[in-house]
């Protein structure tokens, strides 16, 4: 489809920075428009935990299955036509339920733990997934490590990240985020060489703290970036996140939620903002020296939103910002 | 129901070793004639294995299954009213699906590898579960410590033991059994004690070889089982086995399978010996001294055979052997 459709994109090598959901939505619109291969999605794995001694990815799963075309349809995650037989068995002997692990979706973290297990790599892991579900374009884990994004709340308590947000709702006070959880992760030198080797970074309308940061916190990451056109979409709209604490995280440490705030939280690296069409548009006196703004639709409610955000994004950034 | 039904057995403690599927059967049928409290199961754990990242205990799970009342009527292994939603999506996805595991199967393997990732003990996991399952006998594994059965074919191959007998379907032949697969389990503490605090102890008609024999070679065992009144049940009828490959591993073994060989097998442990009605008698000279055989109606069908079997035993134990 996309050679035919967007031959204007044919030669563009585009990263992605993903976390979850909002960021599987852009993701798989830059794979419907850009030529199999051409994408690298570069996926946070600060959210992995261990449940039920089953690896368990949901960022990654997330992008994967969106790719595939798999994904749940209303959710925002999981599969769509999944069933909860296992969950209910699990409910029945009065074992945890708080994470929802549909019939589909756990013989993915089945056949993950045993490839794991066996030795492979989660990137060797993500690739054989990938090829089993026909996915064109490359997603990476942002590292083959352990790095879990660990919670502080204000009352004290340390919390791994799917316990603050599932578990727990998302209802404590933040009052620090503990990057990589004491480890220190390696980037995927796939990664950071598709980096290097993009005509344009995308950083996805995901979280900025919990979705970005564990991302931009691995060794060079940052320092690659600076070297590339980068493009970041607010995940905030009118101070709100579509989905998920973003906007909660930016209140209860001292920022008001707002696109101006994630612009600001990039700001040393971008060259490009994406933010809603429906919002009042940003005083110039506000944007940082060096950084285009640009409005558009960013909801993405089906895939034609996703698609029309991705191609939006090139054709400007092919058109506004290559041509200078 | 069992006070009422057999005072005759109030008082009596019994302690039976077992394997899986026929010795989840008259296991079941000890717990329905025994008062509560009075039966402990000591369970084998050589078939032990991780799948998944899943720690699978099939002898425990039939078991317990059966005790609970839970066991699928036709399989002779596993739930009743089973559903394979993730087995589906396993084959789907192109992972192994060798060993069949269902969905509700799949609840208590994640449960119980979640319990021992908390660093619970097998035996206290297995406690858990009969609580859950309000089993009323007492169920333990044979020790808490890894013990797997390694089976050596005539090719020199070595395979775990569900690799052999499941995905392999039993069909290499048999040059070694490899017991405890080069580990020194401890027996636990309580099966030792429960086996010198029995008024009879029964080895349970499973497979003398790859159910019994793990049990047995557990340090003390034997010598425990010397000082007690033992009865094992054949589970060889007319030269075959009723389920799995016991009748082909005594073949392969070089000894002809009969009723007389699981005797034999287990020669200096017994002083009584239970095989089916509708054998052949054993020649008086070919049982060896000290042991008393009798013949019964061995099949166990439906509950009622198996209340019937264990019943019969009990009695004859109480009028023929403790009565001397």
């Amino acid at each position: 489809m996309s050679e035919s459709n967007f031959p204007q994109f044919a030669h563009l090598k585009v990263a992605a920075l993903a976390g979850g959901v909002g960021g599987a939505k852009l993701v798989f619109g830059l794979d419907r428009v850009l030529p199999p291969g051409n994408l690298t999605a570069i996926v946070n794995t600060g959210d992995d935990f261990t449940h039920f001694g089953l690896r368990i990815c949901p960022d990654l799963d997330s992008v994967m299955y969106s790719l595939a075309g798999l994904s749940n349809k209303s959710y925002g995650w999981g599969l769509e036509g999944e069933t909860w037989n296992v969950a209910d068995a699990l409910e029945a002997i009065g074992a945890p339920t708080w994470f929802q692990l549909g019939d589909r979706d756990l013989a993915t973290h089945l056949e993950r733990t045993r490839l794991l297990g066996l030795g492979k790599s989660l990137r060797e892991v993500v690739a054989d997934f990938s090829t089993r579900w026909g996915i064109a374009s490359r997603v990476l884990p942002m590292s083959d490590d352990d790095a879990p994004t660990l919670i502080e709340t204000k009352k004290g308590v340390i919390l791994p990240f799917q316990d603050y947000l599932v578990r727990e709702k998302a209802q404590p006070e933040v009052s620090r985020i503990l990057l990589h959880g004491g480890f220190e992760p390696v980037p995927l030198p796939d990664a950071l060489l598709a980096v290097q080797e993009a005509d344009l970074v995308l950083i996805a309308p995901s979280n900025p703290w919990v979705s970005i940061d564990p991302i931009l916190a691995l060794g060079g990451l940052r320092a690659a970036l600076k070297e590339k056109i980068v493009v970041a979409v607010s995940p905030i709209i009118q101070g709100k996140a579509i989905k998920g604490p973003a906007a909660k995280m930016f209140a209860e440490l001292g920022i008001e939620p707002s696109s101006l705030a994630v612009m600001n939280h990039y700001a040393d690296l971008l060259d490009l903002f994406v933010y809603d069409a429906s919002e009042k548009a940003c005083s110039p006196f506000n944007i940082p020296n060096g950084i285009e703004t640009v409005q558009m639709q960013t909801i993405m409610t089906d895939e034609a939103d996703k698609i029309q955000l991705a191609s939006a994004i090139l054709e400007y950034f092919i058109n506004q910002v290559k041509a200078k």
